[in-house]
Order: structure tokens, then sequence, then C-alpha cells
């Protein structure tokens, strides 16, 4: 089954479109399982146990087990392991390099890890990308308009009359269908994520920004306008308790933020 | 001592602006070598040997180990490793995202495995780039004009008067001085080099194209200008041979590219 149907499937069984980020470092899991990076990867596996009903993906930032080196890559590669076969596990890499290297990481990301769909930089261009969607089944998120202050820094330039992360939407819609490409657009700007949601009204949105960076939930789904959408929480919900019941707040976390996404979808 | 002080010394040292690009697969290495990883750490160890009197730096792309996993990331750990303390050490893996990632990506390229700079994708901005310019002796190179195809795609857009690398350009400029911060700038388009070259008449250039993506030498140095510059070559040396003595071959071709290089610049 293709990523892209796969992701509906399980946004239905869940009846979710909550996505959540498992940005796990050492320092910050609760104290009481340990310090070490057999503790990380029980943390992670608590958190999927308690939460694989409640979502319709996981996205795992790689940067926060490339940081532990050789070990911190096999609590990686047994975190995506671990995760439900019917559940989407979002390779959060944002690579992006010319096509020799690129096919590297998107066997890295695809083949290794088993992901089912990888977020990539657009700066480099189509054959930066045509490696991963070589991939038939598997699916891209392309870094439209990023949740980050900076984002601003080069996104937002007029080019040839209209902001670069409009460009990057637009000629990246013509590299592939909506089965398999999408767009990284934060929450933090709903009025810009509504601009790409007007280019690309099928498209799937991995949208970041909600939780510890403050994204407004429901100027985000107003503004996301019923499209196809992931809405990721990350700290937000994983770092919720350090107690010993911290499983079961972050279950309520989870829980709550999946019904009230419902809550305001069904509202429009 | 400085990563910008220590390329400056290890190219004077070794009358060198040459850098290496450890780009191995290991399908690609001679055969006779043997086929798993330990094939590919001997060759790589085999070309240190080789070569580390003729070059100012290695470049280790990341992709190429990451796609064996684990096995491969150890492979990357001690090839690191083994490169000579006064050779400056690139991990080329083109990473940037929001800043408590880009921190953990900082702290996996210099502290874990001990690189002197690394390649940074500019399209977040500055909050992507400023966690890696927290490490005080360390050395950035944000991507400019890369040396692919599709790199018009985005970065010759015109944006407010002026192609969009050139924006990057100019920005990152303000971000740090020329100890901290360079550009990667391909050798396959040398009339964009020399633009880059006259907005950023004394930052180190870390150019690649030469080689197998058929970049002009000649041309590329005319177009530097004499500025501070790493001229990569990856799979148009460490691949010229695949016989018993490929060891000799690879040592002719780097010294040859070295005098080549040499003999250009003297030229002028």
């Amino acid at each position: 089954m293709s990523s892209y149907s796969k992701l509906i499937e399980s946004s239905n069984k869940n009846n979710s479109i909550l996505c959540i980020g498992l940005d796990s470092e050492t320092k910050k899991i609760p104290e009481f399982l340990g310090s070490g990076l057999d503790a990380l990867l029980r943390f992670n596996y608590s958190i999927i146990d308690a939460t694989h009903d409640l979502v319709s993906s996981y996205k795992i930032n790689f940067a926060f087990y490339e940081q532990y080196g050789i070990e911190g890559i096999e609590v990686m590669r047994k975190t995506f392991g671990y995760i439900p076969a019917d559940i989407i596990k979002i390779a959060d890499c944002k690579r992006g390099d010319i096509g020799n290297t690129s096919a590297a990481y998107a066997s890295a990301c695809y083949e290794y890890f088993g992901a089912d769909a990888v977020t990539i930089h657009p700066y480099m261009g189509l054959d930066s990308v045509q490696p991963f969607l070589e991939f038939h089944d598997k699916f891209v998120f392309i870094l439209a308009r990023t949740s980050n202050n900076s984002a601003d820094d080069f996104q937002n330039l007029i080019c040839e009359g209209e902001p670069l992360y409009k460009h990057v939407v637009r000629k990246s819609l013509e590299w592939g269908g909506k089965e398999k490409i999408g767009f990284v657009v934060g929450a933090t700007r709903p009025d810009e994520l509504e601009q790409v949601r007007n280019i690309a009204p099928e498209r799937v949105f991995l949208i970041p920004g909600i939780g510890a960076q403050g994204g407004d939930l429901k100027a985000t789904l107003k503004a996301n306008s019923s499209g196809p959408a992931i809405i990721n929480v990350s700290r937000g919900i994983i770092y919720a308790s350090d107690k010993n019941d911290y499983i079961d707040t972050i279950r309520k976390k989870a829980l709550n933020y999946r019904e009230e996404i419902n809550a305001i979808i069904r509202e429009f």
C-alpha cells in the first residue's frame, strides 16, 4: 500500500490527524527512567504504546538521535521498527543534495529505517528531490513555509511577483501528484498557510508549530480549510509530565489534542 | 586553533587547495578489497594514507555512510578519526532545521564526529544556522549556488532585483565573519561563481563540481579570482582505478589535480 493511502486509512481508523513528534532527548525525559539511551528507547516505546490509537502518524526527528552517535541511531532504528505498520512513519531529516547523494539518503530513510515519508529541503531543485520520488510507494514533504522565526529571511523574499515559498509550492506541484508530494507548512503563520492551501488544495500538509512553538490551533485549521493535513505536536505532548504517571498525562494530552482538532473541524 | 586558521595552515603546509571527497560506496571500491563495510573503511584509510600531504581537507558525504545504517556510521566515525589533526574535516551533510534541532545536528557533526566544518541549507534562515555558529572555533559553509543541473529551479529566481543565491550570500554575510562563514559554490557555472566572489571577496568557497560533474578547472579558478577556496574532487579521484595498484593511481590523480590547480593559479 502506498504511504498516501496508508495515511488516509490511519487518519480514518483513529479518527485523527494528529502526529506525535518523537523529539526525544536523554536530558528531557522523566528522571526516574534513567539517563542513558536504553531509557530513551523505553520512553519512546511507552509513548507509542500509549498513543498509537490516537494518531495518524509519528514524526522522528533525526537530529535528536544523531547527536548520540551510533547508539542514538540504534534507538532511532528500533523506534521506527516499533511503530505499528498501519501508522505513518515520517523521517523528519530535512535532506537534499545532488542526485547520487539524495539517492543514498533516500535509501537510508526508506530502506534502512523503513520510513513512509521524508521531509526535504527544496533549495537544490528537482534533481535533489527526484531520487526520493523514485521510491514508488513512498511520500515526500517539501519544506514550503517553515514555522521558525527566521523563515522570513528567504522564504518571504518577493521573487518575480510572489514570495519564494509560493514558487517552491507551484514548481514542486509539477514534480509529482498528490499521492507523492506534500508540503511542510508551519502553524505559526496561518495567513501564509492559507496562501499555500489556495495554491495546493489537495496536497497533504505536514503542519508543525503547535505546542512549544506557539502556533494557534484554531487559526491553523481554519487556514487549512479542510485540506488533508497532519498536525504535529512534539514537545507539547512528549514532555507533558516528568512524574511516575507521565504516560497517563501523555495519553491525555494526545487525546485532548485529537478531540480539540476534531471539534474545531466539525465547527466548519 | 580555529577551523579557519587550520585551513589556512593546511593549505600552506601542503601547498594545496585540493579537497578529496570521500563519497565511498561499497559497490564502487576495487573488487579485490572485498564488499563489506570493513573493506570500505580500509579503502578510506588507504586514500588518507596516500594523499594527506597533498590536500588541505577531506570532505565526508554523510549520505553514503548513512545508507548502510549503524555500520556505515561507524565507518564514518572512524574515518573522521583517522584524518590527521592538521587537515580540515568537512562534514558534508547539508543540514538545517529549527533552532533546537539544528543545535542537535551541530553537536553530532562537531562533537561526535569531530568535524571542523559543516555544509548547511539556507532555506530556513538565520535561526537554523545560529546553533552551528555558536561552536566558536568551528566553520560553516552555506549553500549558495550549487553544482547540480536543477540548482536553477529556485537559486536563480529573480528576487527583488537579483537571483536568490545572491540574496543568500548577502544576507548570510551579516551572520558572521570570514573566519566563521563560507559558501558552497559549484564549479559548473563559473559565471555565477564570479558573481558570488564579487559579493564575498574574502570568504572561503567550497567548490564542488570538478571531475565527475564536469566543471572546468581553469574557468573556475579564474572566476574565483584568487579568493580563498577549497576545490573538491570526489569520484574523479577516489574511483580512478579498480586495479591492485589503485592507491598509486589515486595518489597520482591527487598530485595532478594539486599541480594543475597551482599551475593555473600561478598564471594569473
